[in-house]
């Protein structure tokens, strides 16, 4: 990992994952400190240093991917929340985020959307705890 | 199915099907003509005449949404064809479908970003037999 | 949502989750109020109202049918546990439920039949604790 | 697999097997001939010869359970297809079998419960080809 | 379950239960003892005394082969930390199952391998809490 | 992709890719070149430049875990099918092959275990009709 030729990719990850994903995806990169490094290192590389950096669609239009990606998936809620988070930073106001959420009833089903509304809650009252607004 | 209140969102339901999906959408309601009639009802009713009807998100970002969502699941690579061709219809690139779809790799591992890449070139390429033109 | 128009399916909605899922289901139409009030609508207009409302099934069978798939799909054990006392509700026995569950280790696996016994477990302990017999 | 202590189930299994799935069971246990036979007997005892023979559950219920659980994961069309066509054999009618896959709209999308309605037309023609009836 | 026939079974599966899964297998079967005490005997007898207990793939594979499909699934986390433990205990070292869990990236996504992670450092933890040692 | 510090990855990921996959891998990069460039480079660099060449874990267990967790996954047949004849490539037997495929009966269903075993058949001919012989 300490290659010099890959900082560019590490670089452009961090700066990507700070401006899309705030605490929260510093918190996950030093959660693997201990079990795993070289995936953090490979998380902030191809996702974001690699995936979220290409210029070909911007990043509300990614969140809005990923969102509903995960909520159809249901499977990991925590990620979920995470992403909630990144697309209210990105621009997606919360009333964008719940319609992204409902929509996957129609192709994941109702179950899933309702577990994606629920991490939805969680993560605006989150927002709220910390005085941020928006929408 | 004839009680008059309903019809208000099985109409709306038929525009918004005809506006995104076009043909393909047609063919959809008329292949469960004869082993569901009633299915098709509700596939106008729920997800197009209530869903795709709402005014809290652009048919951009719905799209975008659907076709993420069905690349990471990947148990319905027909409805995934339909839908990169709406993406087409409401102002997605092909680009930018490309890009939705390779973001998948991330969320839902490489296999599925693969066969969704495969998906998209079908797609593109009955689009190019119609003599239709797009990005 | 306060069309006129739309009041059947929804008041047909009402009594259909009400006799199927009593004070569960109204739980989760609550917990809907904050967050996305037209989800709440969603649900019991189309899966209570239209679905569960149809005279084709019985509603043992159909509890019989979100049980088995619920228990397979692995993802929703809030809605699973909801299911299984609306199972108890319509006519299924402890046992009968125990069947269903255990016969998903042949589909989707011995750990989604496991953790769907350890959901039926806790469903029908609340109900013991409710003073209600069953079976 | 010749222990003389295991005939029973196998036993067991071939002749719930025949009841249940008929000539279709028999075709997925030759078609393990020759890549792994020890499987074909494991298919035969456990789901068979375990839990299909099971009192605590009528064949009509499980086979609604099975049809349920295989439509919503969508990964096993050939599988579904064999069910209903044992749904039909155990006395499901073709309209409780169609409904049982509507519903599954609720739980798994709209996409897994179109794809089980066109599994289930092959079902119902393949039947008649055969000069079969039912419903 | 009691037929003296299918003990070979039983016993074969309890043995291979203890040498694998050792107290966490223990507890999975007594935990099924109040609600599906036959579930237990499947588990036994299927799993551990028909499958594990093939002479044709080692031990340490058998537990690399499902360490990979409970990481990649994401919907057995209990499951997979049990299997975890097991992994130990067969001879995969701490490293060994880490590169498999980061290798699921590649097949299931990074939430998945991300799930996977906390899960493995849980059972890591768990077992220095034993006092016990590994890798 | 043409930045001169990316080569290492790049050079590696080929060199692994050849090694585990052959011709087949060589088939999913050329097919991507038209659709998709960008994603055949990424799918060198990250599972092949990156995961595959990682020191910590064997060959055989890569495939060995690719393997149960592509089978297990179900929804992409065309890769397990690949990482099969991979298998075959870095000295995994048939049998060892055909066992990991049955384990995933018991955590992912007997529909996916049947399944992976007629892709393995499919794999297992394909090689015979190249002259080739393995196990």
């Amino acid at each position: 990992m300490s290659q010099p030729h890959e900082s560019d990719r590490l670089i452009r990850g961090r700066q990507a994952l700070a401006a899309i994903d705030g605490e929260a995806g510093e918190k996950v990169i030093s959660a693997l400190a201990d079990i795993a490094p070289d995936f953090a290192t490979y998380l902030l590389e191809f996702p974001f240093g690699d995936i979220y950096s290409r210029p070909g669609l911007d990043l509300r239009s990614r969140e809005t991917a990923t969102i509903a990606a995960l909520t159809a998936m249901g499977t990991a809620p925590a990620q979920l929340k995470v992403h909630i988070e990144a697309g209210l930073n990105v621009g997606l106001s919360r009333e964008e985020i719940v319609e992204i959420i409902m929509q996957m009833a129609v192709y994941a089903g109702f179950p899933a959307a309702l577990n994606g509304l629920f991490v939805a809650r969680e993560a605006f009252t989150a927002r709220e705890g910390n005085a941020e607004t928006s929408t």
